[in-house]
Parts: C-alpha cells; sequence; structure tokens
C-alpha cells in the first residue's frame, strides 16, 4: 500500500511555519483536552491541534471501516489494536482533508470550529495508557561509557552485549507526557568511603536522551514475532526522557537491575509520530561486531535518521544545547529489539512501550546523559547564563528535541519538555 | 472497624468440607466466566462459586454505597479502587448473607439460582488487570542460596541486600491463572566453556514459590507511602509461580536484570484473599541483622504466617509434595516492600501487582525453586512415580498451595497449577 501521506510535493492550506516540526506529511497522532474540557485524540499540523472526534462524527472518515467512538477516547490503544492497515487510511485521509487542493473542509467555517484547536487552546495528555514498558540499552557507545564509570573499563562492555539486545522491565505508572513537572526523588545511597547507607534527597538527578516506539497487539502469549515482521506491530515513536538517580542507582542496582533509581518518573513527548511517516528517513545500521544469531538477523534497512537534542534551560534562564545526538546511532534496532523480547513468547499489546536506552554517539558532545557528557562530573557544563552543571540542578528544565531532515521536509517530534522540582519534605 | 467476616464461630448454610481452604470466614475475591458465559465478579465458599454481580442486582449490598455496574466486569481494579472501607463492608455483608442463621437468601429458591455455582461450572479468569508488576528478592536464605551459586559464596549476598529490599520490575502482560499452561521458552544461553551464544529451547526450567500482594490506588507521583500505612493500601494477595529460566538468565542477566529468563510467564492462584482475611495470621517478622533505615522501620507485627507448599506432577503421574515454606521466613515485610516502592514518590495503581520473591526457609526441603532444591540439579529429586528432577521437565504440572491455620479455621489460597507444554517448534 503506498504511503501517500508521504507526498513531499503535497501542501495544507492550513497556515503553517515552512520550520514545524508538523508539516502535512507529519500527522501524528495524541490525545487532548479542548477548550470544552473534552478529550479526544487528535493529530497536529502546524500550530493547529485537529479534533478527530469532531471529524469523525462529521462524516469525514465514513470510507474508513471505524467504530463510531474510536476517536472519542481519552487513550489511543484501541485505534492502534486496529492494525497498521486502518492506521495508513486514517492518516492518508487526514492528509486528504487538509491538502491545499481540497475544499471541503477547507470551505466549511462551522465544521472548522468544531474541529480546529490552536495548540495554546489545547492541553496535551499521555497518548496511550502504557501496559508494560521495557527499556533497552542499545547504544554502544552509551554501555561502554556507563560500563566504563561502574565497572571500570575492563569490564564496561559484559560479555553478552553484542550479542543480546539487553533490556530490562521498568514502570508505566510513572511515565508522564511533557510538560509535567517531576520531583527530584529521596532514596538510600551509599556515599564513597562509608559502611552505612543515608537516606536523603539524591544528589545526582540525570536525564537520558532516549526514543520509544509504541506497539500494537502484536502475537499471543508463546508465539514469537520474527524480526522481519516486527515493524508491521511498531505504530510509531516518541522521545523518551528516562530520568535517572545515579546515586541511588549505583547501591541498588545490584544484582536485580536499577529499580528505584529510574522509576520515580520517565517523560514523553506527546505526539507519536507514526512508522509510516519515518519510512523516508530508513537508514543502514551500524555494521555488527560479532556474527548475530539468526533470530537477530534481519534484512534491509532498519535504523531511522533522527536527530536528536537536548537542552538545559535554568529557572528564568535561557535554553543551552547541550548534547546532539542521533537515533541511527543505535547498534540494536527496534526490529531486532521486539524480535528479541518475544523469542521466548512473551506477548505484546497495544500500547507498550519500549524505550531504546540512551543514545549516545562516539563524541562527547553527542553523549546522551550529564553522566557521560560531565564524565560523573569530572568535567562540568557550562550553560549559557554563566552557571555550571554537573547533574540537574532544582527548577532546571530539561527539554528534548527531535526531527528528521530530506529536502524541504522536516518531520519532528515537538518536545519532551520536563522540568525539575525540588524534593519534597520528608 | 471490626471485622466481623473473620468470626470463627460463624457458620454457613452452604455444605462446605471441613477441611475447605474456603470456610465463610475466607470471602475471597475473583473473576469467573459462569455456564452461561458471562464474566462476573465474585467469591467462594467451600465449592460454591458466589455471583456478585448476581447478589448486587437483586439487591442483597442494598445499604453499601456501590456503583450498579461494579461487579459486572472483568476485572476487580475498579472495587479496589473503591477503597479498604468499601472492601470491608462488602466482605462483612456477604459473611452475614451466607450465615446459617440468615435465611434471606437460604429460603429463596429463585434467587440461589442466579448466584450460586458450583466450582466446576466456572472458569476462573484473571482477576485484576495487572497495570504494573514488581518483583522483590526479600527472602534471605533463597537470595544467599542464588548468589552462592552464581556469584560464589563471597559474594553471595550483596552489601545492598540487609538495607534494602531489593526488587525489580517484571512483566506483567504474562501472568496468568492458574490453570493456564506455559510453553518453554526458546532463547539465547550460553553453554559451560563455550565462547559463542547458541540458541535453542530452555534446558533449566524452574518455578519460584512466591506470594504476590495486590495495591488499591496508593499514592499519586511523588508522595511516598509510611510504612505504617502501608497495609491500609493492601487489598490481599495470591500465590505466584514466577517461572524461570536459569540457563537463559545466567547469560543474560548482568547488568540489569533477568528478562526473557522470566517474562515468558508467571501464573497466580486465582482467588484473592484479603488482607483482612489473614489478620488473624499475623506474627512477628525475622530480627533485622543491620539497623534499618528510619522509613523502614515499623511498628507491630506485620508478616504472616501462611504455610507453603510446592507438588509436581508428571503427566499421568501423582502428585509429589517437594517443597514445604512459609510466608513468614521474608526478611522484608510487605509494608516494608510497598514503603521502599514508594519512598522516591514512584505511584502505586489499583490491580498492580508485587511479588515476594522465591519464599525458601533454612532447611534444604524448605527451599522456593528446584534450582535450590537440587543446588543446581546435583541433588536430584525422586518423584512418586520412580522419576527424577533436576529441573522442571515437558508435561509436568507444577502445583502451589498455601494455607493458614488456627484452631478450627483454615484460610487458604487454593492451588496455583500449570502445566509446562514443550517448546514451539521455531
Amino acid at each position: 500500500m503506498p504511503i501517500t501521506a508521504n507526498d513531499p510535493k503535497r501542501k495544507t492550506w492550513l497556515d503553517t511555519s515552512p520550520d514545524t516540526d508538523f508539516p502535512i506529511q507529519n500527522i501524528p497522532f495524541g490525545v487532548f483536552l479542548t477548550r470544552d474540557d473534552i478529550i479526544t485524540i487528535g493529530t497536529r499540523i502546524g500550530d493547529y491541534a485537529i479534533d478527530l472526534g469532531a471529524l469523525h462524527q462529521l462524516g469525514y472518515f465514513k470510507e474508513i471501516e471505524l467504530t463510531d467512538d474510536i476517536f472519542l477516547q481519552d487513550t489511543l490503544n484501541d485505534f492502534i489494536s486496529d492494525g497498521r492497515k486502518t492506521w495508513r487510511l486514517v492518516r492518508n485521509r487526514i492528509a486528504d482533508i487538509f491538502d491545499k487542493e481540497n475544499p471541503q473542509l477547507r470551505e466549511n467555517e462551522d465544521h472548522r470550529k468544531h474541529i480546529l484547536f490552536t495548540m495554546d487552546e489545547v492541553e496535551m495528555q499521555l497518548p496511550v495508557q502504557v501496559g508494560d514498558y521495557t527499556d533497552f540499552y542499545s547504544s554502544k557507545e552509551h554501555a561502554t561509557n556507563v560500563g566504563t564509570m561502574f565497572r571500570g573499563k575492563e569490564n564496561a562492555l559484559m560479555p553478552n552485549w553484542l550479542h543480546i539486545p539487553v533490556g530490562y522491565h521498568g514502570r508505566s505508572s510513572s511515565i508522564v507526557p511533557s510538560g509535567i513537572n517531576v520531583r527530584r526523588p529521596w532514596g538510600q545511597t551509599m556515599p564513597e568511603g562509608e559502611t552505612e547507607p543515608v537516606f536523603g534527597p539524591s544528589k545526582l538527578i540525570d536525564f537520558e536522551l532516549e526514543m520509544a516506539f509504541i506497539t500494537t497487539d502484536a502475537n499471543v502469549l508463546g508465539e514469537p514475532i520474527p524480526v522481519n515482521e516486527a515493524e508491521d506491530h511498531i505504530f510509531g515513536l516518541v522521545l523518551f526522557n528516562d530520568w535517572s538517580a545515579r546515586d541511588i542507582q549505583k547501591w541498588e542496582y545490584v544484582p536485580l537491575g536499577p529499580f528505584l533509581a529510574k522509576n520515580f518518573a520517565s517523560s514523553i513527548s506527546p505526539w507519536i509520530v507514526t512508522l509510516d511517516a519515518l519510512q523516508p528517513y530508513k537508514v543502514a545500521g551500524p555494521k555488527p561486531e560479532r556474527e548475530q544469531l539468526p533470530y537477530l538477523q534481519y534484512k534491509g534497512k532498519k535504523s531511522y535518521d533522527i536527530n536528536l537534542e537536548v537542552y538545559i534551560a535554568p529557572e528564568n534562564g535561557q535554553e543551552t544545547k547541550v548534547a546532539t545526538s542521533n537515533f541511527k546511532y543505535m547498534y540494536w534496532n527496534m526490529s531486532q529489539q521486539l524480535a528479541h523480547h518475544t523469542v521466548n513468547g512473551c506477548n505484546v499489546n497495544s500500547g507498550d512501550m519500549m524505550g531504546s536506552g540512551t543514545i549516545s554517539g562516539s563524541t562527547p558532545d553527542s553523549f546522551g546523559s550529564m553522566l557521560e557528557l560531565t564524565w560523573r562530573g569530572a568535567k562540568p557544563i557550562s550553560l549559557a547564563d554563566g552557571s555550571e552543571r554537573k547533574f540537574i540542578n532544582d527548577n532546571d528544565t530539561v527539554i528534548l528535541k527531535g526531527y528528521c531532515k530530506s529536502d524541504d521536509i522536516r518531520i519532528g517530534f515537538g518536545e519532551c519538555r520536563t522540568k525539575l522540582l525540588p524534593a519534597i519534605k520528608q
């Protein structure tokens, strides 16, 4: 099926800026609260939020087989369950409705009033109810950097790392959308040279620059997903900030992995950019350094060229870019991750979220966490206001951005913007 | 509020066996499919399944503030959200309805027909939609045994273990109720002495004898639950078999913990026994061997005396008891686990499940896994049919049982019974 929504020549009758993340070729999906306090599923073109519930009620999707209330929901889970064929039909139809040449909605002022909002009139929600959240650890540069700091250069990359897309389970309940503040957590730490742990607010709060993909009901318990079919079950991606408390992590993570160091919050960008929209940005991934087992061997290109940036803004201060990375640096791609996750029969559901792990490049300015950027605090970063950061300070805002670019088209993710509030009193 | 449903003198007008796990003092909650193919929330007395949806429609709960459809649901999540006061009122009311002295339902044959099923007429379902599943590692004996085998005696118990109720996130999607078969998983392993991993069905499938507690909407993101308030947010417990593939686990678990070795399946008993029903069996826990941080220090008794048993039944063979343990052996109790889990502000929701970790005692016949019982296969177990087991064979059924006992009252959990099917062809 051709993905006509991606046609680079298409223009919209909506007034959009040429450098928007959301041209008519993007058409992401999200959930928002309208000015009338109604929750609806929507899409975005330029700075317009588009109410898909209203569009559907007004008959704009009548050629597509959809239940009446599919967009009148507070999560995308049911729509995602409808499968890739339906996502494509809907996305193509939206592109048609907003195409410059199509007068149907453009000339209907009454309909436009029900359907169109400006972005400042809506409040973005979590786009899915996350059933299970898995976090991978698929950037070789990140695993090597962290391994070196936590276990020394000799044991940096574990023997399994080049054979397994290492992953672990995370906490879904504390995933919040961009714009929701998070709190500095309390926890146990073991200070250097001490023999008794202490309890207090974490002193080493970090971001992790990640992306996450959202799956559909991909398989039933017991049935693996082959690596070359994996993309059929991926709805789209978001930016993902896997907040981490490095001092808590160091003390707790042996032998079962990070727990409270991670589960106090993870932040995501609210618009899910579909895998379909990202097709023009497919690229080859890094060459395997060791032969991979057959269930992880794939055909064709499975990596995506997505530029990633991290900014820090102190309270009342301007944003400073602190890192520039790219999703294509990942050693293990999403297809390999999903094939590995299900090779034992583990079942994946609509709305499940799978984080990439921190995405670091090979140069020091491309590292995806403060831990790596400042090398555990040894090399502080200077911000535009003259202050320095080893980790994240109270009331700092961390902003992740991501976009693809080819010729004149830019497909972006908007922002994942989160302010770190001081710890509560205990 | 007195928990009158626990009155040991109370008798029921239903015909029940004296050694049932489900006397009128138990009154657990579950979800079942009736002979009419209707899903309902119910309870159990003796071998009767009781349709609470029908009881409510017929007006038996009219003194309690409940929404009309609270029991006409396919999970207990909304009922659990109603909170402890409501759970108690409903449980006490059920005890009244089935009290020997109460003729209201006993003498109403038409109502009885709508409300009462025998257990063989219903099909038990998963009682909750599990939002997040966390597994703790709270038995000192188990942690010591496994640590000795995986890392040697010197590093058996990690330095953090006596300070932290160590836990990690698990997979909720693959939690299944008793009676659902599970498949031997495929996966990567690194055979002893080799340098390249191999791919095949796991050769070392194990059970883990655990219990799990189910929470209500306990807190909002950012707000910890104090240790002495934790039990207010615990609805009840089930038996929990945390299936494990030891060979996959050994190769994958460093540094982020077990993943595919665990997430192919976990099995639970279908009736949630309320924490209220277990109050008579509260006991003091093990004395801390190291001083615990104040947020983990609790008042009163927080452990529970629950006898636990594991049986293995080969195909067409009889059950052999292979382990006898007790929930009271846990070094860290549920209150400490929940306080720890939320001390960083992590939010807990209705239907979340928290496993205890494998519950081993101090003697070799009280170990809660084959790994420990056979000491990694070095000391095989003999079954009643004369066969031997190092781990679990294809078509073996593993049965967990659990019960409390005092005077003439036995409060039990029924069974968690799961057959291991052979690996699929790949």
